[in-house]
């Protein structure tokens, strides 16, 4: 059984590249725009400067077949079950990313700290937990 | 632009019915079991009772082509875009829910608090944010 995902938008980033991007947002990632595509502008009515938010994306880059990993990449440490990693490399390699809004500029919302490359599809945006 | 979701598992739960689930897992929601697909059994190594994990679920019963929404379905408040709320209709209902590993048997996990049905298809398992 499968579904299907739509793209709502794509992260504009100076992180290019994936041995680049932090590990996690709080490990010295930069700020960075999330571009909502134009017909979603209905969907971002409420969100303000300075809320703290959950962006979800999907890591394209990601390996869907990986179910063990070592944890951060670290050949040292044992391997482990991917569901109990923050790994991009999962069944289903979406990336769950807390950030605060930084500004608001139409479909376009810089937001810190967010560790995904430029060009990460994004899929949905939420209040954070 | 799509992507093919894989559904790695499902929620076993006394749930059963959209308008029974609270609106968030902390305000009343039952323990549950997350029931993982056998073939997913490594991806689980490393996880452990007591563990504060976040379950990434398909929220089945959503509508995805609703934008704009009453908070809470309370239409005495203004409509706002569906990406500053926690309404499940949205262009890609994936649930965020935070829960603690009360107990592991095999594949099935042992959650609490989880606020979705039965038979919710389940996405992903992450350590807590």
């Amino acid at each position: 059984m499968t579904y299907d995902l739509t793209v709502i938008g794509a992260v504009e980033s100076a992180l290019t590249d994936r041995s680049d991007a932090p590990r996690q947002g709080d490990e010295g990632a930069p700020d960075a725009w999330i571009v909502v595509d134009d017909s979603y502008t209905p969907a971002l009515d409420g969100i303000s400067v300075g809320d703290r938010l959950v962006v979800l994306t999907w890591l394209h880059l990601g390996r869907r077949d990986v179910l063990r990993t070592h944890p951060r990449s670290d050949t040292s440490r044992p391997e482990q079950g991917v569901f109990s990693t923050r790994s991009p490399d999962r069944p289903n390699p979406i990336g769950l990313h807390p950030v605060t809004v930084l500004a608001i500029d139409g479909v376009r919302l810089r937001v810190a700290p967010l560790e995904a490359n430029a060009g990460t599809p994004v899929l949905d945006i939420k209040p954070a937990l």
